[in-house]
């Protein structure tokens, strides 16, 4: 296939890579100076989004927010001024359900076909090829394009229609930001009455209470090992994403609200750029207490 | 062992069968009359506490709450009165990790060992003998009775020194309830934004996001069954536990304090006797929408 790339940041210069490895030509736009390893891999530079969708027939998006697709897809000398009948348009950025509905009826008025895609697993995920991919789409365009996703995921699901894959990454990102709040108040807890946070961990393992996030980020806030990882204000941007959405459905989201603010405390104390595993902090800043292992 | 055995409610009347199974010898008190099945094996009838103390070198409790424990263990004619040295005390019930030490040095001063011993596994783990057992205490003690634990538990951990039992126990219901919350949320969202909870909780599965709450409250709330299970108000007891000894350790716990008014808003809508996933039902009717799957 034809494919054209836009966003060639850290996620998207990995998952580039790996479709032009997979044998596919390469348009792509860049608006820093494109990355020598996609050139020397074939890869045709172009001068505006615009000419990326003349060239592909599927054109992927890799961006960091919402504006940031609009932007790409509808300015001037954006993707839309270059779609002709019959072309693919793939949001892989992590932007809101309800507008990617909007982008996707716009595109659909060009005769084109719509995918949001968004991923989890970050830019180790995305280097390895093993990211998770959680599609919105019709059938028929997702099987069309499977084969490309399967050059950069492991776990790859269609959702439901136009929007859903949004929808689930958000749903993730709400599940991972609580349960990691979870663990921390439960840590936290355990340390300030006197109990080993590791052996209560431990104990807490196989039961009830166990999850991805006690196994990964509760072992961080015991090591007090935040590097990242995924950072916090990467996952206040999706945060935003989960309650102005939640506003617009008319939807109240206690938790997932005081994590946003839990979030902000951290980033108040320099912890912008650490893992999301250091939300911890906040509780811990709160309570004037800090996690210790005696282990 | 000669064992006694105080409260012989829904959990410790299979955790008594299963010692007596065992081979041991039980002495029993019970504030309503006595099971049949334990007198068809055996175990003899006391008057008192007291008497169950006098006769038995290992004493059991399993009663509600932190006062019934202090009633059991130190009232006029408790267990106190009845303990000579070298015996030992095991309390299986989920109190108050900060009353729990200052129970145990009480029963030090008449020369007796103390452990703390709560279960996680409900109802069905304690038939089965499949509960999991958080105990607190030392490991000379702990070793001593850990063929009485291996009679009805699987996974018996030793946490740490007296009261740590408990603050695992607790650890592990703020852990439990906030995941339950967040799944809450996130299937919510999901199912406001018109998407299929059923397929975005099967794409999120595996992922950063899982957990066994998301694997078995996550299917509960989108096939809305709600029998219990492990009841609201029993975990309302256990959060206020958690509640209030982080008061007393001058500690926040943001998200378990808003986990508990939204099991009071389950419990205005008659859900105290539901499954403590029916937490997810607050946030339903603030949203006034039900979380409804396609399939």
């Amino acid at each position: 296939m034809k494919i054209g790339f836009i966003g060639l940041g850290i996620m998207g210069r990995p998952i580039a890579g790996h479709i032009v490895d997979g044998g596919h030509q390469m348009a792509i736009y860049s608006r820093s100076s494109p990355p020598s390893d996609l050139l020397e891999k074939g890869a045709v530079v172009c001068a505006s989004s615009r000419e990326v969708a003349e060239r592909a027939d599927v054109i992927i998006v890799m961006v960091p927010d919402t504006p940031d697709v609009e932007a790409v897809l509808f300015s001037r000398g954006g993707v839309a001024d270059g779609l002709t009948d019959g072309k693919t348009v793939i949001d892989m950025s992590s932007i809101s359900p309800i507008a990617t509905k909007e982008f996707a009826a716009r595109i659909a008025e060009k005769g084109c076909d719509y995918l949001d895609a968004p991923v989890s697993g970050g830019e180790v995920g995305a280097k390895a090829a093993t990211l998770s991919i959680m599609v919105g789409g019709t059938q028929e365009t997702f099987d069309r394009v499977k084969p490309l996703f399967d050059l950069v995921g492991k776990n790859i699901t269609l959702v439901g229609s136009v929007g859903d894959g949004q929808t689930a990454k958000v749903a993730n990102q709400i599940i991972v930001a609580v349960t990691i709040e979870a663990v921390g108040e439960a840590l936290l807890f355990a340390s300030k009455a006197g109990a080993d946070p590791a052996r209560v961990r431990a104990a807490l393992m196989g039961g009830f209470a166990s999850s991805r996030i006690l196994e990964v980020h509760g072992e961080r806030m015991i090591k007090r090992s935040f590097d990242p990882g995924f950072k916090v204000e990467l996952h206040q941007k999706d945060l935003n994403l989960a309650l102005e959405g939640a506003r617009q459905l008319r939807l109240a989201l206690p938790n997932t609200a005081t994590c946003q603010q839990l979030f902000s405390v951290c980033a108040a104390h320099g912890g912008s750029l650490r893992d999301h595993s250091a939300m911890v902090n906040a509780l811990e800043i709160m309570a004037d207490h800090e996690i210790a292992s005696a282990t």
